[in-house]
């Protein structure tokens, strides 16, 4: 592809993105056909390996194919122009099994129908080209899969490192966008599933209002958090699959830097960041700062609370419990033992447990939507550390369970507030990728999707003409 | 009071309703203080003794008058005319305490605010004249409360009968609507506990779909189910309490009856009707058609389904204990022991069954929706019996209980269906009271009101002009 790079995506280091792949195609100066044979040969290379769970190559092939000929028709070009786009391995394509990267749903019958989510990418023209691998029934930040073995995450190639971890649970899907197969991966976010693999992969994860986007037709882990949502490499990219997802026409807010009121959050957030992610995100706000953007430290001390709130395991066991306690107590042999061991946390919660939770919960989204009021958006490292080394993790539990608290802790605080975040690359090129997360409570979608546009802009600008 | 009586007054023998009432003030003819002055008077009387936990006098003629002043000085007179409104003792009135009719709560603060719901009726310049008994914490339909007395349902005295039970939970609410102390009554409904006391003391009982009136400052039976909705003297004051409460403009379904297609629901619903309910239905239901009503048939198995759903006691026993159980282990002995049993069946329901009662509710509407998509509303005995003698309930739990059920069964299945239903007398002149419920899914609240209407006037016509 040559083309002109939007200095957008600079930032992120990841080649076009889809909106210019798309704008391509509209002008008629490539083919969804000829695009869709780089995806599909990404996909083929090392560099994908253990990405994918299934591909759809045919039915990928045949859908970019129809885009062309209906353009040559003289049909307008859909709004994801035939392109390559991932499915995490949780939604219903039709006449695909689902099998959540389990051995457990290996005997799945395929799928009579697209679940919503898919159905409404397929409408816009995706083309689909395959499940994407995933933490086994997407539990934990961190990646792993022992059945299907776990995908390295590429920048290991491209920092010439030790294989480090692609994050998860949406590893799969984050490797499929980094390493070119896919535009934007489908997925899901119930602690961080989305936001950790782009933050990890430097890329873009928008985790939407959770309501905004239907879940019918997904596995769940957990109903009252899970979203689905998608991994790209742009922010406006972003807002394409968004409003896709969501059937709606996003308007993200458009205000320039400086009239923006951000919060940079001090309890929880910040502790033990590691050296590149405190450097990394110290420099994002210094740049922000120095284009015009006020940024206050805000207490936000409820944060303190949620350990508490979530003592016995939170809505992620309850809920996951409820729905695989039957399959557990027939193929208990078939589960990854570190997911069986979480979800079997919530056999101990009672109904009364769960309802002191919910009005729990409800209560503090109320006292933290207040500390609030005053922010458009606040600015967070998505995660403390950047990706860690894949090896320790694999071979010991304590160090895994860790490392996946950690990487939880950050992205997990949204899902409780029920709010929306995007986490975009901060790092200046050549680094590590590490996440900048930009969140607000619910509904606020289009004010994230727009603080995060002007913060993606200035920081390109600033590492494209100063550094 | 003298004026013109509407002709659907007639079908309930209830004498004028509100919008008649607030008429005569906005016309001139007579004033809110006049009026409250008799509605307190009525609240004095023997017939509404027990009826209420505590009385508003002064502030109630604060607001009678407060709107004969303004309307004396040209402004427009408010939809409920400083006329006499009762608030069941669950929902916080401002410097009252909000005890449930309980004694556990006997000792409760006065509320700092009103309760959305009443800051809307009062808004709407109701007169509160009171908090209302209830059944303890609104357990049961039956109405019996040990702490304050049980009001003994006005039908008693008209039909010279022996003392019937008022039907509950808001018994209170419905003995001040039915004896003249208030023009409509707020209370809450969770299983019937607003359709029962209409049915069985000849009222009009309107539950909303549940999300269309916020519950905050309601002490809660169950967080799923409970609703916030009223008891009024005909459908259209349903229409316009409702239009207050849900602070929106129903817009009741104009078509004639010829029009409407209509079904008769046969599985559960009829079985076991007593004499008078059996023929004052079917009475009904020929004056309907006689008058064009297309009435079907349908058979609705699934609601076969609702006993199996509920075998652990449902949201009720769940969300009941979630928010008693500290209470009732340090207060055991001020609970009503038959308040207290039901409660403690929550103890053994586990977050799991809670979830899998959750999801297969959800199910289980979507099935009883498909079935109803064809018809505009569903008729059905509200209750399969008149009001049944007080004293042979008081003494013995098994006949309690299994009156009780027999009570909550018919209007139970809409709660469960997250629907609305109205129920509206249906007996000739000079019968006991029998009501007819009209009923739909969720949202359908404007055809529900729409239809009621119109059979309301059918009957009215009929029993005025033939019998």
């Amino acid at each position: 592809m040559d083309f002109q790079i939007n200095p957008q995506i600079i930032a992120s280091g990841r080649g076009p993105d889809l909106s210019a792949a798309a704008g391509l195609i509209q002008r008629g100066e490539t083919t969804a056909t000829a695009l869709l044979v780089q995806s599909l040969a990404a996909a083929d290379a090392p560099a994908c390996q253990h990405a994918f769970v299934r591909r759809f190559d045919a039915q990928a092939r045949a859908a970019a194919m129809a885009v062309d000929h209906a353009h040559d028709a003289g049909a307008p070009v859909p709004p994801l122009a035939g392109l390559a786009v991932s499915i995490k391995d949780l939604f219903d394509v039709a006449g695909q099994p689902t099998t959540a990267a389990s051995a457990v749903m290996a005997d799945t019958e395929p799928a009579a129908a697209d679940c919503p989510a898919v159905a409404r990418l397929r409408a816009a023209g995706a083309a689909l080209v395959g499940h994407t691998n995933l933490s086994e029934f997407a539990f934990s930040g961190v990646g792993i899969n022992p059945h299907h073995g776990t995908p390295v995450n590429p920048v290991t190639q491209v920092m010439n490192a030790t294989p480090r971890v692609p994050g998860g649970s949406t590893s799969g899907g984050g490797v499929s966008v980094s390493a070119g197969a896919a535009w934007a991966a489908l997925g899901s976010d119930t602690g961080g599933s989305i936001r950790i693999p782009a933050a990890l992969q430097g890329l873009v994860g928008f985790k939407s209002t959770q309501r905004l986007v239907p879940l019918d037709g997904a596995v769940p882990l957990s109903t009252t958090l899970d979203t689905a949502c998608a991994i790209t490499r742009s922010v406006r990219d972003a807002v394409l699959v968004h409003g896709i997802l969501a059937a709606r026409t996003p308007r993200p807010l458009a205000r320039p830097l400086g009239a923006l009121r951000l919060a940079v959050v001090q309890t929880v957030m910040l502790d033990g960041l590691d050296a590149d992610v405190a450097r990394s995100f110290e420099q994002a706000l210094t740049l922000l700062r120095a284009a015009g953007a006020q940024i206050e430290e805000l207490p936000l001390a409820p944060l303190n609370e949620l350990a508490n709130l979530q003592a016995q395991g939170g809505f992620a066991a309850a809920e996951s419990w409820a729905w695989h306690r039957h399959r557990l107590a027939e193929r208990e042999h078939l589960y990854d033992p570190r997911v069986a061991v979480r979800i079997r946390r919530g056999e101990a919660i009672s109904a009364a447990d769960y309802l002191d939770l919910v009005a729990a919960r409800r209560r503090w989204i109320a006292t933290v939507e207040s500390q609030l009021a005053s922010f458009d958006a606040v600015l967070s490292p998505t995660v403390p550390m950047v990706a860690p080394p894949l090896a320790p993790l694999i071979g010991s539990d304590p160090r895994f369970f860790a490392i996946n608290a950690l990487l939880l802790r950050n992205p997990s605080v949204v899902n409780m507030l029920d709010g929306c975040a995007l986490s975009l690359p901060c790092q200046a090129p050549g680094q590590m990728p590490v996440g900048l997360m930009v969140w607000a409570p619910a509904l606020a979608d289009d004010t994230v999707l727009g603080v995060a546009q002007v913060i993606e802009t200035t920081l390109a600008a600033a590492f494209h003409g100063h550094l």
